[in-house]
């Protein structure tokens, strides 16, 4: 490759959508599956989700959680019970209609004796199955809270779907919580909105926005939805976790009651809250650049990959030897509470091309040993924070000492690119309509997909606005937590309003 | 509870199938699910999978396997191709026809204008559809071996259902590798077997026999279908795992062909092995008794439980501080490279109940401390290897020093225990048809669950011994991976045959 070319082609700025898809590619993470909507997720990519399973999984139990698992399938006249919640859910589910196959004129067809008296829908979200079970669970405020997470398959059958962010079948956890009051259930709600915040930027060094979604964009059935907004390279926005307090709407659907302690049965209030493997869209869209992805080592699957360099067959066994020995050190380190994975790659290759393989696959050290490494003690060490061919010399002396503080750099710096790409474009100081509009109109109407970014303004909540953002193809995100409170006028309207809301167009 | 009576009613000798339903509800593991045949795995069985998990999962690493995620959904095209497997699997699978619901009558249907062209089912096992996604991946020998591990939900519509054992839907992981010649395919299976077996009884206590399954008993599409088998206490046995070589039946109907190192193709050799949620059905039925769960530390979502002890108020204060001290103390230790887990039990009920809850629960270790213990500076430490009463006063001192020990001891108890009543139950000397129809007659026709135990036997391997022996309620478990590799006769027929086998009843 020449050195003014790219790994991953159209860059960023040529075509964002197919750079996505080729990064993907390149970093060898998931690819669509002979199942329509549905994706594999290939070893590199699933060991992100692993990195993310345990860092969430942490703090869910250092919060008090724990772990359960409710069936996959829901029968319908559960998800009958919340009349908000079917009508969100029912255009996009998987029915299951029988429990056998059988030959019918040499083909595999559903035999009609194997039909359900009641199908089942593959659960889309599972708060009435949950909420079905939590009801014989919880009998009196002795049982509560209820703090029950399940990591999980889902299933929406989706007609647009793109690896990651949209795919009928994806991975996710599901936080289902119970509480004696809306005060504990809302802290809840709150908290675990929290709990995303701090993990997606402490880990996925991911900035986001914590709000509040607007009334159309409720979760099905919730009484408030909060969410944590990110901003993607091309300054879109992606939802990458909601938080929702249900009231007593599934309580009552459900017939969660309990004793209090003065003798009186109660609804209960309930929350639940979730995040998916859509978070590894995010992580791609904020971090990957035109040479491929970008890994915080917080989530890398590996930190470390030693290339031998090997000019001659004579000289293998010692440079292996001298990997084995760097690598045995390397491991001995620690970064993050979690030993620092290495790992030789032996193959058999160009060592070029090898090099850009684990360029486009984001890992965020790479070292080179060769001969000459041996005679200096020293090694070659190269950060995917910089560029390709910027390297260190290293003494091996040194190496151990700086392995975790340099992992702990790169973390930071693409937590700070991130920060600073969010920073500088959302814009709050758009005063009226007009202004809004230009700023969401694409400059180069043949790359609409590199837009303006995020404009932070006041709204008076108008649902005849809703239309009007719609035909602009813009979405009110959220009401951020933070909140000037000072009054204004809505930037869509002029009416007066108090309250700021985050507006983007959005994956 | 009286000093006579057992925490569990039935107990093991009154009546076994009870008696085990008995132990996961005293012990809070798992629950009927509102679909049939169905489970809710609860936080303390769910805790126990997630040792299970981590166990396996490191073992798999460590033999070079990677985890990666293919689709719940199998179209029927893809089920069809190989078909032995298809004639196993076609008869209980659950099969969605739809993609939406919508309202007809006041009532939620399937969608007419939503109906699939092709069926999809959901997966039994995912070996068709992960050849399909291999047959893409590989392409040379350098792309071989493959080592590919999934940990999933499957689901077989299943008729009779029980807690763990069978159910509809369960949690397994299914390992699925490709190699370029029968001998590594082979190794592989072998190997896989071999982690079943030591993580079997490494980490869950249980003794199990190795061995391969007779031709009737093979996994549909396999050449050779391996399998670990347990003694449970009724000495029937359990299937707990299962290891296939695949031959190329497989690659062929799914078309994964590589490129040789002579510039041939190839088709590819696989293996597929699995174990589930059933392990913990093992795990009950062999270390639980007449007071409930016992758990190997090694799978224990907890380890200690300390019980704080205030018969006044004024003593409350002092006693949760020093319960806190011993806490902070003993989570200071490991074992099987694992921070040992405790907890204080602060829930305000009688002293008694609570014990025998955690009795129940079958934690390794309950720790009481009470004004009494703050004086003399020590704890009182009762085992669940020993009586419930038994107990033994450790001073503060020498607490944490003997924690992982002990601990230790338990492991080794309930394996010790385990192996013994496997090899007591083990009859190697039954030596025709007619003692062997007497050894599995049962001697209680009132209780027909407790019976004779394992024979290890000749066998010719004769079809027509299969009826006789369904006849009997009795199954061809294994023939050992260790033979006498001595002539002798078959058992049933008193034909010449060479090869033992392992007979028993079995779930």
């Amino acid at each position: 490759m020449a050195a003014a070319e790219h790994a991953i082609s159209p860059t960023r700025e040529q075509d964002y959508p197919e750079w996505y898809q080729q990064v993907i590619k390149a970093a060898d993470l998931a690819e669509n599956a002979p199942v329509r909507g549905c994706m594999v997720i290939k070893p590199w990519g699933y060991g992100i989700w692993e990195n993310i399973q345990r860092g969430l999984d942490r703090r869910f139990k250092a919060t008090g959680h724990e772990n359960a698992y409710f069936p996959l399938l829901i029968p319908l006249s559960l998800l009958e019970k919340e009349a908000e919640h079917v009508e969100g859910f029912a255009k996009e589910c998987a029915v299951v209609t029988h429990h056998r196959l059988e030959l019918k004129d040499g083909r595999l067809v559903p035999a009609a004796s194997a039909q359900l008296e009641e199908p089942l829908i593959i659960r889309p979200t599972s708060e009435t199955i949950i909420g079905e079970v939590f009801s014989k669970w919880v009998k009196s405020y002795r049982d509560l809270p209820l703090l029950i997470n399940q990591w999980a398959n889902v299933l929406r059958w989706e007609m647009r779907t793109r690896l990651f962010l949209r795919t009928a079948e994806f991975l996710w956890q599901e936080g289902h919580t119970v509480h004696a009051s809306l005060e504990d259930a809302m802290h809840e709600t709150l908290q675990m909105l929290e709990v995303y915040r701090a993990f997606s930027e402490e880990e996925l060094a991911l900035p986001v926005i914590t709000g509040e979604k607007p009334a159309h964009e409720r979760f099905p059935g919730a009484v408030k939805t909060y969410c944590i907004e990110a901003m993607m390279q091309d300054r879109k926005a992606l939802q990458a976790g909601t938080s929702h307090y249900l009231g007593q709407n599934f309580a009552k659907s459900s017939d969660i009651k309990f004793l209090d302690e003065q003798g009186q049965t109660q609804f209960a209030h309930t929350t639940s809250w979730g995040v998916s493997t859509r978070l590894i869209g995010g992580l791609i869209m904020t971090h990957a650049d035109d040479d491929g992805l970008r890994l915080p080592p917080r989530v890398a699957p590996k930190h470390v990959v030693i290339l031998p360099v090997i000019p001659k067959p004579e000289a293998e066994q010692g440079v292996l030897a001298y990997a084995n020995e760097i690598a045995a050190q390397i491991a001995k380190c620690e970064y993050a509470g979690r030993a620092v994975e290495v790992h030789i790659d032996k193959r058999d290759m160009r060592g070029g091309e090898k090099s850009w393989q684990w360029i486009k696959k984001g890992i965020p050290l790479r070292i080179e040993v060769g001969p000459r490494d041996i005679q200096s003690r020293a090694v070659m060490l190269y950060r995917r924070d910089r560029g390709a061919k910027e390297k260190e010399q290293i003494s091996l002396e040194a190496l151990p000492g700086m392995i975790s503080r340099t992992l702990a750099e790169i973390q930071d710096n693409y937590f700070r690119a991130a920060k600073d790409l969010c920073d500088r474009n959302v814009r709050s100081d758009i005063e009226d309509f007009d202004e809004f509009k230009r700023f969401f109109t694409p400059q180069n109407a043949a790359k609409p997909e590199i837009h303006g970014g995020f404009v932070l303004a006041k709204w008076c909540e108008d649902p005849v606005t809703v239309q009007l953002l719609s035909d602009l193809k813009v979405t009110v995100r959220c009401e951020p937590l933070q909140q000037s409170g000072r009054a204004g006028k809505c930037v869509i309207t002029g009416k007066p309003a108090t309250k700021e809301f985050i507006f983007a167009k959005s994956y």
